[in-house]
């Protein structure tokens, strides 16, 4: 979780929304993105979504089997969605999102019927920090 | 939607699902794409997401405010997050998916209060066309 926040960091001197995550398989970091939606002028580029396709390319398949995700902040719906299509096998977030978190909460896209695959889900590590992050970035523009 | 479906009919021949999108701007189409997570390598390549990356480059901005997304089958969860996170105007889909849609069913992500951009919805027009496709492309493959 140490990685993803200090991507989270990377974000934040960007001028992005403070939010990263990485990729690990068999305990190596296969990669690693911090949100960029503006820099790319993309507005898919959550750090989930660029952390799953960079995956994805370096092993050279479509699907992230036995692949696990750490990330800062509560999934959306979109990183939720393409997270069970990746076929992630375990989703570690730091701090939950009210505001637009998809898995423990709104959406919750992982427990519909129409979600072929659901990872195993744990939340709370790093918690602080990310959150701590995100209100100084948020205060810093108000 | 006639330019949706031949974007879907190009993913059939390149052996991907065949569903395909177009975005509208002022009565002009700005994107189009169809679905290539197996030819591009990647779990996000929904026509949905390429189509929304594409109109994104094209007009320099990461919001798609006042565009419309045309597409042949109804998002799912990670394309309708997309589609919200975009801002895009209207949504039209041709034909209804019970098995992975998070539009009128399952998630229903911009039904949701963490949703904080829900656009017009239309469905139906093409619906026969996009479904006989689909059900042609899973026949021929079983």
């Amino acid at each position: 979780m140490q990685q993803a926040l200090t991507q989270a960091r990377l974000a934040a001197e960007a001028g992005e929304v403070p939010i990263g995550a990485v990729i690990v398989k068999d305990g190596a970091v296969i990669a690693a993105a911090h949100n960029r939606p503006r820099g790319l002028c993309d507005p898919t580029a959550h750090a989930e979504i660029l952390a799953l396709r960079a995956a994805a390319k370096a092993l050279g398949q479509e699907r992230l089997e036995g692949c696990d995700l750490w990330v800062s902040l509560e999934p959306c719906a979109m990183c939720a969605g393409a997270i069970a299509h990746a076929r992630i096998a375990r989703v570690y977030y730091a701090a939950p999102d009210p505001k637009g978190g998809a898995v423990a909460q709104g959406a919750r896209v992982f427990d519909q019927p129409q979600c072929l695959h659901r990872p195993e889900v744990y939340s709370g590590m790093g918690e602080v920090e990310a959150a701590d992050m995100l209100r100084e970035f948020f205060r810093a523009r108000r």
